[in-house]
């Protein structure tokens, strides 16, 4: 497969992704630095994100994607409401169709949907950006029972609002 | 009190300080490089380390911690054999007694000590070293339940290995 998926992420120090309750609240004193997402953004070709991820921005005031094709990755496929297609099948099923369809750069979003392709060993490259909080307690990035995975380092860039952001590829 | 308690770690980016059976064999590609370690060990007066790292310590070929002073928290305290202390009570009892004792820079170490200083409030550094593997399972850093902490980014530095370093302080 020539496509590769591609993470960008936002993670407390502690390493949740969001509260219990999913809430990002926590995320918006830090939303006014770029962290280099809308180059990032440029730079895919789709979005595959997971159910609630999905749920989340529906709730947003607007549709946060623009034309960008997004793949919604969820066992109870609901109608969808911006062009975004449903998908249920496997991680790999899903990889080797965009792959077919020519996709080279995808961009994996929700915690789920990102432990998923990471046990199946099909996340290339990884933005985790650490905000300077531990929260506590919520939704964790990583959990027990993910294959160890060998990263390479390739940028470390700290941003005045002490967000730091880690970028590594599969090694 | 005018003492300050600094952490320097290292953690997977998956957030663990060892694997589930306690070893840091991961950890032994990335100890070519120094890290910085040298001299945030020359900065301090004395540490105060968990029962889980002084057993650890104690199946190393050498002691590693030279004549710096040394106090093992450990509800069940076994005989000292190299001048260290044991210690029974809470942290902040712990705290308050080294405090007027006129040190002023101690380090912790140790995953369930350092949360114990955590959950006091009583933690005011934190250099975390961020090693490029996900380990998928392991002794986890931070555990749900500790209280929230806005922290300050003092620093991040990248090192050839791959690793980055992270230092905080409270905020």
């Amino acid at each position: 497969m020539e496509i590769r998926f591609a993470v960008f992420i936002a993670v407390s120090l502690d390493g949740y992704i969001a509260r219990p309750d999913g809430s990002i609240d926590f995320l918006a004193p830090f939303h006014d630095e770029e962290h280099g997402y809308g180059a990032f953004f440029a730079g895919i070709d789709a979005l595959v994100i997971g159910r609630g991820t999905y749920d989340t921005v529906l709730g947003f005031p607007e549709w946060p994607y623009g034309k960008k094709r997004v793949i919604v990755c969820t066992t109870r496929p609901p109608p969808a409401t911006h062009g975004e297609e449903m998908w249920s099948g496997p991680p790999r099923e899903l990889a080797e169709r965009l792959d077919r369809e020519g996709l080279r750069r995808v961009y994996l979003d929700g915690g789920v949907l990102v432990r998923g392709f990471l046990r199946e060993g099909l996340v290339d490259e990884l933005t985790i950006n650490i905000i300077p909080l531990i929260l506590g307690a919520g939704r964790p990035l990583f959990t027990s029972g993910l294959p160890d995975m060998s990263l390479r380092l390739l940028e470390a860039k700290s941003f005045s609002s002490g967000v730091v952001q880690l970028r590594y590829e599969k090694r």
